[in-house]
């Protein structure tokens, strides 16, 4: 397996860096960046936060929009940001900006014409650690993060690989896919019409019958336009509650959807990482 | 004069706002972005930093990938990002990045057909600056900065308007625009080809027979693919170091001219304006 190096960008004396490489999950070439802080080298591995991303977005807003790569250098920490789909023209794709490229939901498709690329899931937990750990010199330690369709995709695969990860956190995740209108029209396009396939992919469901999990740390903006229909934080807040676990949920007024929300608190996520992974 | 809200996103406890107005000056509609700390209030208004951004930009980039309103907030400064030039249908255009929309060079166009609407020098300096500190809870205290073509324009308006201004900073400028590509191409097209209009938009010129300035800070990469070409900081250097001028120039080796280099260093541009804004 190859990746191929497409740039590199000194930041706060580490480097930011995009590779290409061809995946064997998703059967097309994926793009992802890397942030390496100035304290990683062969003789010091540093462990990896990995971000997933929202709809619509790359490997790219997170690395330009956060603000996050000041606070992983100051911390030692590595951040890896997969693109949030499969891409290209031999991949199906939709119209729409909520289905197909941009749009995978970080889940594996059973349903055709989903099911030759679209196992974004896999290739989250399972294929790209791999080659972030036999690549660059990082540690095996990993939590993971990200931000609406990505804040579902770290809360489902933190729930769902619970060893592999120290913590997970999120910026307004869509909490409850299986009960909202991104979430109905993305599961029962991917993974068909049986519900019951979607409860795998949905963190409110997972959650409904367990009384522990990682620790996690949600922020949501009482000012975001998706927090009723398509977030669901509420019901997200019930089942946290009702079956005392671990995850501390804020909210703050005035806040809205978009990185200038994630911005102002990504500091405190990248430090709960950090407590985690032993880093503070 | 109306001024027509476009956005409002709450961050770090202030408010990043866009903005639409009818400028006279350009002859046009024009956008800008401030953000205002939380510190702002009819009850306590805050200086201004002025930040010009560079070719193929708009009012987004700065805010959105500086990582600044951390510190602005922390701080208690407004921040104020003008469009690159004037835009719309209406406005001459060339279909290359570096001349036209996108490209104003932040000069007074004298040729036609630029002329009746390329005067973002006076639009920088006189007229947003009225509209601002008629509008917003800020002081007329205020400083200037910005990156690459905005560098060039932060340093013209600094030395040309001293008494506006507290202190200047540059990221990357077009240090000696009559003597680059990016400059001879602009200059000559929006003030003709006498180069005795040029001088009044070249910092090295300006500075030539000058033994004092404003305070000022640059920043420059060394590995930045357009310093030899295009910036000339070594001739900006000479002349500094010739005249014994306040301009405290700062070479970052394995930086580009990106804003991961831009994010490295902004605490320190926006902290050198702090200081000479009263704030610290």
């Amino acid at each position: 397996m190859t990746i191929e190096n497409l740039s590199a960008n000194k930041s706060f004396g580490g480097w930011h860096k995009q590779y290409l490489h061809s995946s064997s999950v998703l059967n097309c070439p994926m793009r992802f960046a890397i942030y390496l802080p100035p304290q990683a080298s062969s003789e010091h591995k540093v462990p990896v936060l990995y971000w997933l991303s929202g709809l619509t977005c790359t490997d790219e807003n997170f690395m330009q929009k956060a603000g996050a790569l000041r606070i992983a250098a100051k911390l030692g920490l590595a951040i890896v940001a997969p693109d949030t789909s499969p891409r290209g023209d031999e991949v199906p794709d939709d119209e729409a900006y909520d289905l197909g490229q941009g749009a995978g939901f970080y889940v594996n498709a059973s349903e055709a014409p989903w099911d030759q690329n679209y196992r974004m899931f896999d290739y989250v937990n399972t294929e790209l650690p791999a080659i972030i750990e036999s690549t660059f010199p990082v540690t095996n330690q990993k939590s993971i993060a990200g931000h609406s369709m990505g804040g579902h995709g770290a809360l489902v695969s933190a729930l769902r690989h619970s060893s592999q990860y120290r913590s997970v956190s999120a910026f307004s995740p869509i909490a409850h896919p299986g009960d909202c209108p991104w979430g109905r029209k993305a599961l029962s396009a991917y993974l068909g019409k049986d519900r019951g396939q979607w409860t795998q992919y949905d963190a409110v469901q997972l959650l409904c019958d367990q009384r522990d999990c990682l620790p996690a740390l949600v922020d949501q903006g009482q000012d975001d336009e998706f927090l009723v229909e398509q977030l669901k934080i509420d019901v997200l807040e019930s089942v946290v509650n009702n079956n005392g676990l671990p995850i501390n949920i804020r909210r703050h007024a005035g806040y809205d959807h978009s990185y200038y929300f994630i911005a102002s608190f990504i500091e405190d996520h990248l430090t709960f990482h950090a407590e985690h992974l032993g880093l503070l």
